[in-house]
């Protein structure tokens, strides 16, 4: 799992440059990358553009469907409700992400959601891989901006 | 609020005709429209396809900013809980929508994310108008599908 997510750490280093919040997401299926992606809504101004959106839209490009059955997703934060929501919709098999959004606003809403009995699909859940890395990069870019 | 439900509806139509589930959503700000839309995950073959995320996105790229903070979204059926974080993270003020999905699984999940208190935007929220005419066109839909 740190493989991909030392990939998902290089995307949020590409977001880190263009003064983007610093999050990156990564697509695996069978320990092959489908799509990867860096957050982007500063730059492109739209709302949707958080990294794990792009990537499951790159990975559903190039499998040709909409469901990413066998799976896994490898973000380097928590992701928000839409993207919780998204990680559903497509039905990723897991989600592993790196940093706890403990200073957010979403905090354990991932958990909430996509444990909800209501959905039709159950994805699996690993939080705080390379953890520390991941949160680094966004006290990192946070200080800066004070 | 019916007109634009209206133009909600005009919306599912389109994704009627080309064998899509029907449902349209409709992005306004002062009276104006900034982006409309209807579902393609289909054909599209992109998990993220849903009317509410495709409105959303032409409404920022109209508006130049990610933020549509005056805007209300008409929806002709109660979003899932991508489109919920959605519509949070773009900042929209309010949530009108047409059939509740009482036969789908995300049914209140709406309304427990949007009212959640951790989320820093709060989404006022409208259900159930134009609810029968809403609601018919998903049933004519999944009818003949049987």
């Amino acid at each position: 799992m740190q493989k991909f997510m030392q990939i998902a750490i290089k995307e949020a280093k590409k977001a880190q440059k263009i003064d983007e919040v610093p999050i990156g997401a990564v697509i695996v299926v069978n320990g092959k990358i489908l799509g990867k992606a860096f957050n982007k809504r500063n730059s492109s101004k739209i709302a949707t553009h958080h990294a794990e959106i792009l990537a499951i839209e790159k990975a559903c490009k190039k499998l040709g469907d909409w469901r990413l059955e066998n799976a896994e997703i490898f973000v380097t934060l928590e992701p928000c409700p839409m993207c919780a929501g998204a990680i559903a919709n497509a039905r990723i098999k897991k989600l592993v992400f790196g940093a706890y959004d403990t200073s957010g606003t979403n905090h354990n809403l991932i958990f909430e959601i996509l444990n909800d009995t209501r959905l039709n699909h159950k994805v699996e859940i690993v939080g705080g891989i390379l953890e520390s890395e991941c949160k680094q990069l966004l006290t990192d870019f946070f200080k800066k901006k004070r």
